[in-house]
C-alpha cells in the first residue's frame, strides 16, 4: 500500500516538473516577442529567427553534452555523455518503490528533470539576443549560442546547482564566505537562478555589446542618447505578459518537490512572491519613470516588471509577501537607473536586458540575505564573482574568435537597410508603409 | 499512512489551485491583447499601460487589504489585516494530517487560495479599462484602481463568497428570496463569478462611462452612430483566445477541489460546460450578425465568445453539456443586442466590456435557476439588486469625487491626437504609417 | 484505505487529462495566428473568423455526434448519440473503487476524456483552413467543418483510436500488414496522430485545395511562382510557439495515464521527445533553406519545427530523445522540399500545412517503425491508406458538392480587393497604410 502511494507521489511530482517546464518554455514564446517589439521594424525577421533558433539549439546543445557537464558530480556512470542516447536510465518501479533507486532523480522521472532544466538553458541564451539585437551577424550569433548552451552555461551551473564549488566553496574559502552553524564555508544561495541564469545571461550579453558596438545612430556628439523606439508596444506587452506567466514555472518548480504539506505550502509562498514581486516592480518603475521623466513610459513599467521576477528569483521562498514586494520594487527602481547608466556609458542594450537580468539579477543575489538565514552577503558576492566572471571572460573569447574570424557585426548597408533583408530575406511587416 | 494521503491529497488540490490559477493570470494578458485590438493606434500604448498598471495594482491591494476585508468571516485573527506580512499562517502539517487545523483552507494551502482569489479581483478591474478606453486619464484610472480593487470589490466578495448577507440572506429575507428545504432564506447563487467579478466590473465601468462621456466622433447628430473600428484584428482575436484559455482556470478552479472522484468528475463537468458554453456564444453571434448586418461580423463573434463564458460562469457545473451550449449561445444572442442597445442610448463603450460582462453577466445569474434546485430566481435578483447598487453607487462616487478633483477626461486636443502621446510619451506603432 | 489511494489516482489522472486538455485547445490560438500572419493582410479578419468559427463548430458537432460515432465500439448503451445531453454518465465512486465501473474511462472522468479528445479534432479541421486560405468562401468553409467534424474524422477516429478496423484488422489483411508475436494481424499504431489528425486534416485540406484551385497571380507563365508573403512575421513566430507549448499536451496527454512510475516516465519521456523532435525539425530546415535559397528562412524555419512535432507525434514514446531529434530533422528537411514540390505542381497552399501536417505526417507514421517493436511497416501503410482514402474522397465529394450548390469560391474582384471586405466586413488592419 505505501508502494502504491510512493508510486502516486512519483507521479504527481513529475508531473509538476513537466507542467512548470512546460510553462517555462513558452518564456521563449515571450522573449521573442518582447524583443520583437522592442526594436525596429527592419530587424525583426532577423531577431525572430534567432530566437527560434537559440531554443532549438539550446535544446540541442544542452542534450547531447550541457546535462551532463552541469549534473557530472551526480551522474552514476560519471561524466562521459551519453549523447542524448537515454538522458541515463529511468530508476524503475522496484528501485522507486524500494528506495534503493541511484541517479539523481529518485522522487521524479530524470528525464521531467531534463525537460525542466533545459527550458532554463534557453531562457539565459535569450537575454543575449536582447542585447545584440539590431547589428549582429545572425549566423556568428547562433554559433555562440551552440557554445553558451553546450558549455559555458553548463560549466557554472554545475558549480552552482551540480554541487561544485560555488554551492559548496572549498574550506580555504571560509575567510571570506563564513561558516555555517554545523562550520562548513556558507555556499552561494540562488534559488532559481537570479545569477545562474540571468545574470549569467547579461553577463554574456555585456561581453558581447561591447565588442560590437553600439547601433548607428544612437549616440549622437556631446553624449546625446537617440530613442530609437520600439516598434510595436502591444507585442512588447504580450511578450511580458508570456513571461510573467512563465515564470510561475521558473520559479515554482524550482522548489523540485511538491507532494507533501511542506512542499506544497512552498510552492504556494513561491508562487505568490513571485507574483507580488512582479507587480512591485512594474507599479515602481511606473511611478519612478513618471517623476523622472514626466510621462508613464510603458517600457520602462514593463522591464520593471521584469526586474521585479528576476530580483526575487534568487530566494522566492523565504521572504513574506510583503517582503517579496519590495524586493520587487526596488528591482523596478534599480532598472530603470541601470538603463539610464548604460546609456551613459554607450553601452547599447536595444531592450535593456542587461539592466533587468544583470543588474538587477545581482540586486536579487544580495537580497537573498535579508531573509534567508542560510545565506550570506560574502557568500552571495563570492557566487556573484565566481559566475561573473567565468562567463563574462569565457564568452568574451569565444565573441572575440567569431569577431576575428567570421565577424560578428554586419555591414553598415545592412544595418542602414534592415539585417531582415540581409540575413532573413523576409520583412517583417511587407505590406505596411513604414514612415520615413 | 491515512496521513500521509491526506498529505498527498493536501499537495493536489493545491498544485490545483496554483495551476488553475496560473491560467487565470494569464486572463490580463488577454484583456489587454482584446482591447489593444478593439482600440485605434493613436490610443494603444496607454491602454496597455493602464492594464499591466491594474493587475500590478490589484495583485498589490489585495494582498495588502482586499483579501482580509473579504474574507474577514472566516479569518482566525479578525479581520484586522496584516498588509501581507504572511497572508495568515500555514496550517502545519500535524494540523493538517490530525484535522484540527483552523483557518479557511484545510485542504490546501491558504497561500494558494489568495493567489487563485487574486487574479479574480484583476479580472474585474480588468472589465473596467476596456469600457472607458480612448479617454480617459491615466493616472485619475490607477486611483481608481486601488479603490476597486482595494474596497469595492472585496466588499461585495465578502458579501458572497466570504459569506456574508448575499449569501446568506437575512431571516426577513425570505418572504423574497424564499427558503430552503432546511428552512433557510436561500440565498445568492453564483459558481465563479459572473456577478461577483463580471457584472461587479461592469456595473463600476458603466459609472464611469456615464460621468466620461462618449469619445469625440462616436455620435453623430440624429442618433447616427460612427464606427470606430479597432486597429488589429489578430490582436483582439488573440485576446479573446487567451481569455477562453485562461477561463478553463476561472471556472475549473472555482470547483475549489480536486482531489477524489466526485470533485474531479465536477471539475471535468466544469471544463466541458465552459468550452462549450463558449463555443455556442461564437457561434450564435457570428450567425445573428450575419443576419442582421449582412456579415460575418468578427467582433461580434469574439465578444460572443466571451459572453458565452460569462453567461455559463455562474454555474459551469450543473447543467448537461447540451444545456451549456444554449446557456452560452443565448448570451451570444444577448451580446449583439446589448452592443447595438447601448450605443443607441449612447453609452459609448468601445470593446463591449458593459455588455458582455454586464448585460451577459445578469443572464447567466439568472439562467442558474433552470438547471440548480439551490438556487431561486428571487435569490439571484436579490443578489443582482445588491452587487450592482453597491458597486455601481460606490464606484459613482470615486469616479464622481475624480472627476472634480483631478479629472478623469482627458482635453479634447489630447483626445485627437490620442493619449498615447500625451500620456505614455510612446506610440505603440511609431514606423508604420497610419491612414489619414 | 486502498479505496482512497484509487480514488486519488483517478482525480490525479483526471487532472492530467483536463490539464493537457487546455495545452491543446491553446493550439487553435496558435494555428489562427500562425495563419493570419502568413497570409496577406487583405483576407486577415477572414481567416481569424474561420479560425474562431471552426473550433466552434468541431466543439458544438463532436459534442453532438462525433464522439459517439468514434467510440461506438465502447459505448455501454451502443452507437446511438444522446446529443451532448450528459457525453454519458459518469462512474460513480463506488463503482470506481469497486473496480466495476462500466464505460471507457474507468481510472479517469469521461468528460475529461470527452474534453481532451475535441481540441483534436479542432486540430484537424484547423489544418484545412490555412490550405484554403486566401480564396475560399467563409461560409461554405464552414459547412465543410460541420461535415468534417461531425462525421469525417470520427469516423476514421472510430477504425482507429476507436479500435475498429485500421487498429485492429481483419484476418484478410494478415498477408499485407503482417502478424503479431501472438499471431493477431499487426494494426495501425498511431499514438497521437500523426495521421489520424494531421495527415486527416491534410487530406481534407489538399481535396479542398485541388477543387479551389491556386490564388490569382500565384504562378506565372513558364512555371513562374510568385511569393505572397506573409504579413506579419512576429505573428506567424507567435503561431508557431503556441503550438509548440500546445504540442505538450498533445502528445503528452496521449499517453492516457499517469497516475504510477511507468506512466510518468512515459509522459516525461514524451515531453522530451516532442521538444527537441521541434528543435530537430526547426535548425535542419533553417540550414537546409540557407544552404538552398541563400537566406536564413524564417518561415521555412516555423514549419521546420510544426513539422519535426507532426513527425514525432505517431510515436513520441519508444525513440530515445537523440532518435527523436533525428526524425524531427528529417522531418524539417522534407518539410522545405514538399513546399517546393508542391508549388511546382501548382498546389497552392498559403502557409504549408499540407506539407508540414501531411507530408511530414506520413514520415512519422512510417518512422514508428524504427523503434516500435509493436508496428510493422505493411500496417502503417495500410493505416495511411485507409484513413487518407476515406478522408480525401470524402472530403472531396462534400467539397465538389459545395461548389456546384453555393459555391466554394469568392469572386475575382473579391479576391483581389481582399476576403475581408467582402466576407466579415471589418478590416484586420483599418488604419495601416498599406504599400501597393
Amino acid at each position: 500500500m505505501e508502494d502504491l502511494l510512493t508510486q502516486t507521489n512519483y507521479a504527481i511530482d513529475t508531473f509538476y516538473f513537466l507542467v512548470m517546464g512546460v510553462l517555462v518554455m513558452f518564456m521563449a514564446c515571450g522573449f521573442s516577442m518582447l524583443e520583437a517589439g522592442m526594436i525596429r521594424a527592419k530587424n525583426t525577421s532577423e531577431i525572430l529567427t534567432k530566437n527560434v533558433a537559440l531554443y532549438s539549439i539550446s535544446c540541442i546543445m544542452y542534450l547531447l553534452v550541457g546535462y551532463y557537464i552541469m549534473y557530472m558530480n551526480n551522474a552514476e556512470g560519471g561524466w562521459l555523455p551519453n549523447f542524448g542516447w537515454l538522458i541515463g536510465a529511468e530508476n524503475t518501479t522496484e528501485e522507486i518503490v524500494s528506495g534503493e533507486a541511484g541517479g539523481v532523480a529518485t522522487d521524479h522521472s530524470e528525464r521531467s528533470d531534463y525537460f525542466f532544466q533545459v527550458v532554463f538553458v534557453a531562457t539565459a541564451m535569450s537575454i543575449v539576443s536582447g542585447a545584440v539585437a539590431e547589428r549582429m551577424k545572425l549566423w556568428s550569433f547562433l554559433i555562440f549560442a551552440v557554445v553558451m548552451t553546450g558549455l559555458i552555461y553548463p560549466v557554472q551551473g554545475m558549480w552552482t546547482w551540480g554541487g561544485g564549488a560555488l554551492a559548496n566553496p572549498p574550506e580555504w574559502m571560509a575567510w571570506f564566505v563564513g561558516r555555517t552553524d554545523e562550520g562548513a564555508p556558507i555556499g552561494y544561495s540562488d534559488f532559481a537562478g537570479s545569477g545562474i541564469v540571468h545574470m549569467c545571461g547579461a553577463a554574456a550579453a555585456l561581453a558581447g555589446v561591447i565588442l560590437l558596438g553600439p547601433r548607428a545612430g544612437k549616440y549622437g556628439p556631446n553624449g546625446h542618447v537617440n530613442a530609437l523606439p520600439g516598434c510595436n508596444m502591444p507585442l512588447a506587452t504580450l511578450g511580458m505578459f508570456v513571461l510573467w506567466f512563465g515564470w510561475f514555472g521558473f520559479n515554482g518548480g524550482s522548489e523540485l518537490k511538491l507532494s507533501n504539506v511542506d512542499e506544497a505550502n512552498a510552492v504556494a509562498q513561491v508562487f505568490v512572491n513571485t507574483n507580488i514581486a512582479a507587480a512591485g516592480g512594474l507599479i515602481a518603475a511606473l511611478i519612478l519613470a513618471r517623476l523622472w521623466f514626466g510621462k508613464a513610459d510603458l517600457t520602462m513599467a514593463l522591464n520593471g516588471a521584469l526586474a521585479g521576477l528576476v530580483a526575487i528569483t534568487a530566494d522566492p521562498l523565504s521572504p513574506p509577501a510583503f517582503w517579496a514586494m519590495i524586493i520587487g520594487a526596488v528591482g523596478g527602481l534599480i532598472v530603470v537607473g541601470s538603463i539610464v547608466l548604460l546609456d551613459k556609458v554607450r553601452i547599447d542594450d536595444p531592450v535593456g536586458a542587461i539592466s533587468v537580468h544583470g543588474t538587477c539579477g545581482i540586486w536579487g543575489i544580495i537580497a537573498v540575505c535579508f531573509n534567508n538565514g542560510d545565506a550570506s552577503f560574502t557568500g552571495q558576492i563570492y557566487g556573484i564573482l565566481g559566475i561573473f566572471l567565468w562567463v563574462f571572460i569565457a564568452s568574451g573569447i569565444i565573441w572575440y574568435i567569431l569577431k576575428v574570424t567570421m565577424g560578428i557585426r554586419v555591414s553598415e548597408e545592412e544595418e542602414m537597410s534592415g539585417v531582415d533583408i540581409a540575413e532573413v530575406g523576409i520583412e517583417a511587416y511587407p505590406e505596411f508603409q513604414q514612415a520615413a
